[in-house]
């Protein structure tokens, strides 16, 4: 197998399990891992495809620019710019961008405050903080239809190799060293925003 | 395959997923697509049926009118009639009447509004508003046990290819231009019913 | 195949479904179908098990009195008395009792009202309730831990060949005419208790 | 099939319908089940393993401290000293630990009294509760970065056969005579959490 097919199907393996939770409604969402260093190319999700399948069209190869790497009549995701920025800046090996109702609702709740922050949670840990008063900030940026004004703003937060953005009423953008990371650090924030949101209804 | 058999194919497809999300609890729901323009033809859910097996009469053949091309012991749902009206006044290729928690308790807590509204959610993108300031507005009308009434006030909502429109109490109707439009707009109102149900419990 | 097959298959049929959406916590639940009428013996679920999987030994045959028709180790469920008196009293053929979380928080929140009305809901109509102004009423019964006391005040409302019965944070008792008429009542019903639960967490 | 082999299955049932559920969200949460009494060993979690598929790599035998029996390049769950503390302190046969929303919630919610108390709820039977007036009453225990300090004030609790204790915002620990009880007590309580959580959305 080769390493475009090995990491082909660990991006299909996530987006299967993350399709199984309804995370991609209304073809929202996309996935990316990273193929090569030098040069740097990027396997992305294709532009507007439901999720809810796996097909041979779900991915294509694009370069350090988000431009495909072969002639394909394929479109990369729109977000694509995103995971460039991502592989550009960091030494993340996946990225992911996901709408779920938690993670939307509270980036318009927490917008104002533009972060949100957890505290004497376990699953921070899964971030690599493991202090009893370690406190876990997630950023959320302001949403632009311009997507390069939108990358502009995405890539001041991207100052370690793994990490998460939310982006007001636009989903979470996450990044990691390899699938197994990315989806780990996905997971732990879901969690966490579900907890923060069940919270908040309570009170 | 006749091109019977593959908008069969097509629409089973949309209702398993659908069916796997508890989307058609109580027998509730119906979906059609349309198989000719001349004369008019389109598949519609057979009624009363319970839509979580997949089974040879799960759906039958109608004309313009909502009424069986075949003689046939299967009877077209209640709400043909909603689909007919959509076939009969757009260009649209699929439609989909669907009951969920979220869309029901919407349609109640903005009746009165006669619609609802959203701005500044990146999943409006879904209906094709790209501008920052766009607004998605899905008009919500009063329910009538009386289907030809209710079909006359739905009937006036039917200016576009594709649409939505909740029914008070009574779930969703939504259209595009095949079951790949269809179901993606459908998904894309759930989610943010979904969004806006959670955001109105933190208030 | 025989009678008695058949309707165990079609009583594993149900349980298989709502074992998929987790109605069962706790190895709570149980189930029941009508094998014939004289004399009158039903299926009921065993008591104990873990409902998750599907085995022989998930049913055994009771008569009139709740009873099993032959000896066995598998013991009926607690809840059995219910269910018989549905068959006693009703023309019933399939009966299931079922904890939800939205069934039992509303058997609480409407418990001193001794009952819950639904009033222009569209999936009133499950229970043969057509008109626009008609009212769906569940009534709610205190919970004895002493089950004979308990069968006493459920059997009070055996009064049609369908309908249900909340018992106080102890799930509902639901009957219909076979299977799919009983699957059909606890879906429309779960659905309206989900949408009731939604709408007083807005309020 | 050897007795490990056999508890192996058991132990990687409960986890695949756990995390059918998502219970393991961000590689949180894990498992373990006695194999002998003398010596004590106990199959557990290998830790920060993605819980969402079945490997030959999910569990490693541990002895009574928490070590593994045999050299491996596997590692004991980071909660290994809980489960070595419930089969040391009680004659439990399964212990599960497990991160839900709800019960982390609640463990927040709570967390002052030190304890959440259910009563005039059928589900507390599970726990073998049957009067009417009885009480659950689940002890909730402050969370500590190090586990050996966290292990002595969970053994305070560990006073029956089977039981649950709390941590805050750190999940639920269950155990039970075997994973059959486990698994129902967890299932039991979770569904009680979900409960009032909801009921207290309502408020």
């Amino acid at each position: 197998m080769t390493k475009l097919q090995e990491k082909w199907n660990e991006l299909a393996d996530v987006k299967d399990v993350l399709a199984g939770r309804d995370w991609f409604m209304g073809t929202s969402g996309n996935l990316a891992i990273k193929v090569s260093d030098a040069p740097l190319q990027f396997l992305v999700t294709a532009s507007g495809k439901d999720k809810y399948k796996r097909t041979d069209e779900d991915f294509l190869l694009v370069d350090a620019a988000g431009e495909p790497v072969e002639a394909t009549h394929l479109k990369p995701s729109a977000e694509t710019l995103l995971h460039s920025a991502i592989y550009n800046k960091t030494g993340a090996g996946c990225s992911l961008h996901v709408h779920t109702v938690a993670n939307n609702v509270l980036s318009e709740h927490y917008g104002r405050d533009g972060k949100i922050d957890f505290k004497g949670q376990e699953l921070i840990k899964a971030f690599g903080l493991w202090d009893e008063d370690a406190v876990l900030s997630i950023p959320i940026i302001a949403n632009h239809a311009h997507i390069p004004r939108l990358a502009e703003d995405f890539e001041e937060h991207l100052t370690a190799d793994k990490g998460a953005v939310l982006i007001r009423n636009h989903g979470i953008t996450i990044w990691g060293k390899d699938a197994f990371e990315a989806k780990k650090l996905l997971e732990a924030s879901e969690f966490l925003f579900q907890y923060q949101l069940a919270l908040l209804q309570i009170k």
